[in-house]
């Protein structure tokens, strides 16, 4: 256990430097009094909408904890020391005594969502603080330089990156120390205990990404149709009444959103690979195999420190040319030190094996590498897709619609393939390892679990990015509305771009550890599976397909990840519809508005949205949490499906074989059909940023010359038409997916015994 | 034995009753001299399109032939005969002697393929003929009274319909009776010797179903784009030249397409049928359970039979009303009659357990029921879906798109729980029939393969309403062009209407088909499996989910769903600018076009349209053929994952595993997704219809006054987008997925031995 020291120290660390950059752009010019009198209205807004939402989904947790305690307590049967028998020469992995009685380990569940949900809140809550407080900041930053302007949206991003990577690193570790250490139970058994935290943490991922993103697009698509279409208004105009409501979505949907996503996908995983560790412990006897996970952790957080810190110099250094560059660079830091780092914790801590894993490990950070690759070449401007897209604009918006659902519909390839690779890959490594008395198949999982915790090593550095990205959009809103100079603005335009293109590539990375993650959190659901049953954890617990409870239960999981889509997008549309009744109210009852002589009421149109957002996430949410628990229970009581293990025959276990194909199907179904939603809305997003560029020309009637068609013009207006489609797809149906997929995870892993007859 | 009489007897009544309608349709007046005129224009290009599209997939599948021949003689061991022992009380299923040698079995896989791929060529070329001679005749008709177009139409669709059902049962027990009696193999076997006709149906029927969906929607795009958008003239307007290739395009899509399409579907799923029947005919040496199925669908076509014959009578007694309901009223008396046929067939064949297989088939034929309810639900415009799309159109084409994905997403709830619940009902319904020594899981497959059946007797009633859409459409496009009378336009137009229903009926039924049939087809593959193992039959394989190979299978085999379905789609942007082009070429050469004086070169429209359709099929084609094939020999290769039966570890089995996932979750991802396409597609159409009737009301500026939103107003443009969107989803990639799920099934099982070490 020598390294386990770092995990503590990296974590308040990373504590520490989040309060050094909270303080670094706190103390910066906050702009002029127009900006901060701006930036003060956004910043009441998200408060506004975040305590609300908060008050929401605390009550929903707590009725869920409530839940959980009283299904695990009185379903369950206590859980039992997991122990090692050598006969012979070969070790069996068996269960002991029981340690743990049932209403201890209900209780126990419980406590861990909430000390999970609670976490995962107060990361979104400080990290908005700071990322709203940022953005009238960067803004004045932007009237004096563009590397002044990176260097404070991305501390201020960073705050929100660190602080989530932080509590979710010591929250995880502290947790599993208590029930461990001081609570006494055995070190095999902990990371079963604490798989609430990862529910916990996965709830409110689902009910933030899914409110903040009904929000943002609501507010962004009200805002247009009823400025630009109706009143004919530019963007971001002072007399639209939706305007602030549009820059509070942006810090709501990516800011909050995203970053309760990662929250959960580090938290989840790092469980989830720790319950994988328990074989080889159990096995081996070294602990190491259960904290890997967290040691691996903390030294990206320290990769990521360093990354981060190079990049204003990169920046200073090239001051005039692209502001995603040094971005670039920092990240290519943050990976090198990653594989550093990954060298050091794989030598050290996993004996004889530890060069297989160490090449695990380096097949996920590729894997990382990859992604923000593919999601460049498909979502940017200068490669064939989005071209394409702009292309087919010139014949109008059916037909941009239909090239990009056809380019959407193509980038899962590049996605599927990618993922696939790499799951083998780690999983052919790994099962190499050849850990005595260890089935390569145990060793296998593991395997793709280092590959997924290698992945996410540089988990704080690309929410950063991701954060970075509403700071700059709000920088640009709140220059136009106070009319800074046009220098500025064009700083922060340049920055909008890159803030797009990094929104784009945190999606495309949490689908690719949402699509490695799902192997290692369905075996940890059958690990529990298995530990509920007594058999054990070293024998393979085949979840046959083509029985009918899996293959159904695939059936509806592919179903779900669509119909809980189209509840999200449709949330989209319902507040959307509230915010421009509202706007269209205040324009007919204030004609003061419109002639620019009084001020709209932002305030109300914040609060109609936020109102709506909240109201319609719920059922969504619902939804995602009860349809695995209905089929589960469906079949547990109307099906009587067995299985058969090592000779042995376990009836009745229809229930938690249906469950398992609607986790494991629909996680296939929702990693591809998130891939589409969130590319195909960055590539109709970023064709009309190409036609606006005037970048679109066609053959003019004088031979040999060309015309430009931008702004303004017929292929203008269809791509905007393609780009309001995109909105919802891409910043709720998609991101909100990704959540999905890791909550039918841990509420599958937490409810076990429920399904278990 | 007793009712296989049936078999050859409903055969050739059915192709007798064919050629009475077909004589009985062309018998009739042909219309004025300028609807001939219009219709043999249409009759030229189709059957041009037809023969060139045969020419290709001829030569495509002669060379598929010879690989396949190679493949499975090069590869396979040949074919033991498949014994039952008893020991004591016990019956065994073991393996024999070798029956067929594996140069014999290549070849005859390979004549087989032949023989299924003529089969379904053959039907869709005469149900063409007669469908394209039936336009005028229903044109001349409509000039007449509503009750004669209605019959026109519907026979001669049903000529198409009868045909199709009739070639594919005499061509599966033909085919059965030649490899089994003549060339005396044991009837163990012979279903395994003739799953290449399925594979040949399914060949042919992917590439029809692509080439015509392509085209069609094409023409209809491309034509409606530079006629109506362009040159702002109506819809089938004499002077736009893409008018024809559009009315040739309806035929070769709904018409031939469809008509592959259904005719794979009951061939293939009649033979994995037979598969699954080879388990109880093995142990209760009767025959009857293996060629069941084809006295199922005798009887199916009989109760068809008495139920088209009936529909003049029913449209006679009300010929002023709503077209649909004589159809309704015809397809209720199939399912009476197909009730009674499945009692008379389980009865006198499936000995004492016949009951239980009863009760299946009623799940089967209930399910089709509900199918056609559940897509009238979402794709028309009385109810809920279809208005609330209408009314988003009126904040533009944004809000139209984003509104009817919401809806399409919404539809594949009701599709995954229909389909989940017929599965489940159907396997434990079969799996309670407790036939002495059959195990549990075998009755209850053969319980959905019953259910499968026995939804697929009412097929060639399906089909005529399904081809009697391109028909009335034709008509209408021949009225339009020819100029006949208001009164006939407004006889087409109501029939037209019906034929939307009727075509996204046969769309929603093939669908539930392929949903019920994966299951069973899927069986069919694992029991080939087995064989090839030496497995006995009635072990259960398990196809283990928590499985890197089955997993990462999976994951691709969802992503060629959607990858197929991207190259589908762009097949029809790319195919829509060639004739767009030409289009405009025409117009600009010749000004006397847009003037009325000159006519415009309709054949060449219709050559360039057909030439790029089907050099755009190919892609996908290959696609949909390749990647199984590929994931099975790199999986194969590269990995080594291993299944352990009865004690008993089969190495090396990584290649079938991985296209087992391949197969069983890229059939739920075809099945969920073509839903959506169908479905979203007819629901964008109706909503414009809607819109187009005048049903879409807003208040107006006169309180308690109610304004109407019709044709040519904003709401009205914004609902031509979402049709025009839809056209590529609903009529090419839907019904390319359907084939597509079904070739999946028979490529796996042809080439079953490719992939097993």
């Amino acid at each position: 256990m020598e390294l386990i020291w770092i995990v503590p120290v990296s974590g308040f660390v990373a504590v520490l430097y989040a309060l050094w950059l909270a303080w670094d752009v706190l103390r910066r010019d906050a702009g002029t009094p127009e900006m901060q009198n701006v930036s003060a209205m956004i910043f009441e807004g998200a408060m506004a909408f975040l305590r609300r939402q908060y008050v929401t989904i605390a009550i929903l947790a707590l009725v869920t904890a409530a839940i959980i305690t009283l299904i695990v307590g009185g379903v369950s049967e206590g859980v039992k020391e997991i122990i090692s028998e050598e006969t012979g020469d070969i070790v069996e992995i068996k269960y002991g005594e029981k340690v743990v009685s049932h209403w201890e380990e209900g209780l126990l569940t419980g406590i861990a969502f909430l000390v999970g949900a609670a976490a995962s809140a107060l990361a979104g809550y400080i990290g908005m603080y700071i990322s709203v407080r940022s953005n009238s900041r960067a803004a004045s930053a932007a009237t004096r330089s563009l590397s002044e302007a990176i260097t404070v949206s991305l501390r201020g991003g960073a705050v929100s990156g660190f602080l989530v990577v932080a509590l979710s690193l010591l929250g995880v570790s502290g947790i599993f120390l208590v029930y461990s250490e001081v609570l006494g139970n055995p070190n095999s058994i902990a990371p079963f205990l604490i798989v609430g935290f990862g529910f916990g943490a996965s709830f409110v991922a689902l009910f933030a990404q899914l409110g903040g993103g009904i929000y943002t697009k609501a507010a962004d698509v009200g805002a247009d149709l009823v400025g630009k279409v109706e009143a004919g208004i530019p963007e971001d105009d002072p007399r639209n009444a939706a305007v602030i409501a549009d820059l509070v979505g942006d810090n709501v949907g990516d800011c909050a959103g995203r970053g309760a996503d990662l929250f959960e996908s580090m938290s989840a995983e790092n469980i989830g690979a720790m319950i994988l560790g328990v074989v080889i412990y159990s096995v081996t006897g070294n602990l190491e195999w259960i904290v890997f996970p967290l040691v691996l952790r903390s030294f990206g957080i320290l990769a990521t420190m360093a990354g981060l810190t190079s990049v204003p110099f990169f920046a200073r250094r090239q001051s005039s040319g692209d502001p995603m560059s040094p971005l670039n660079y920092g990240y290519y830091i943050v990976s090198i030190l990653s594989v550093i780092g990954l060298f050091i914790a794989t030598r050290v801590m996993l004996g004889d094996a530890w060069h297989w894993f160490f090449f695990c490990g380096l097949v996920g950070i590729g894997t990382g590498i990859a992604f923000v690759y593919i999601t460049q070449y498909y979502t940017s401007g200068a490669w064939r897709p989005v071209r394409e897209i702009a292309d087919a604009s010139r014949t109008g918006p059916a037909t941009n619609i239909i090239t990009g659902t056809a380019v959407g519909l193509e980038t899962t390839a590049a996605t599927a393939i990618t993922i696939g690779f790499a799951l083998v890959a780690s999983f052919v490594l790994g099962s190499n390892a050849d850990i005595p008395n260890v089935p390569g198949f145990s060793s296998g999982v593991f395997g793709t679990a280092v590959a997924t915790m290698g992945m996410l090593m540089s988990a704080a550095y690309i929410l950063s990015m991701d954060t970075f990205g509403p700071i700059t959009d709000n920088a640009g809103g709140i220059t136009e509305m106070a009319g800074a100079p046009e220098s500025a603005r064009h700083i922060t335009d340049s920055l909008d771009t890159v803030g797009n293109t990094t929104k784009a590539l945190t999606k495309g990375y949490a689908v690719a550890s949402a699509g490695l993650a799902a192997f290692l959190l369905f075996s940890a659901y059958l690990d529990k599976v298995k530990e509920r049953l007594d058999i054990p954890l070293t024998e393979s617990l085949p979840i046959d397909l083509s029985s009918v409870d899996v293959f159904v239960g695939g059936l509806l999981g592919v179903m779900l990840v669509f119909l809980f889509s189209s509840l999200a997008i449709r949330a989209v549309g319902t507040t959307a519809g509230k915010i421009i009744e509202e706007v269209r109210r205040q324009f007919r009852e204030d004609p003061g508005i419109m002639a620019g002589t009084s001020r709209p009421d932002y305030g109300r149109a914040v609060d109609i949205t936020a109102r709506a957002a909240l109201r319609q996430m719920v059922a969504p949410g619902l939804l995602a949490v009860g349809l695995p628990v209905t089929v589960g229970l469906i079949f547990r009581f109307a099906r009587d499906g067995d299985v058969t293990v090592a000779g042995v025959t376990y009836p009745d276990s229809s229930g938690w074989l249906a469950v398992a194909g609607v986790l494991m199907i629909g996680t296939i179904g929702g990693i591809i059909l998130a891939t589409f939603f969130n590319n195909v809305g960055g590539a109709w997003d970023n064709a009309k940023k190409y036609i606006e560029a005037g970048m679109l020309q066609v053959p003019s009637e004088n031979p040999g010359a060309m015309t430009t068609l931008g702004k303004g013009t017929d292929a203008h207006k269809a791509a905007v038409v393609g780009d309001t489609v995109g909105d919802p797809y891409k910043d709720t149906a998609g991101p909100s997916l990704h959540v999905l997929v890791k909550l039918l995870s841990t509420v599958t892993l937490v409810l076990a015994p429920l399904f278990i007859a």
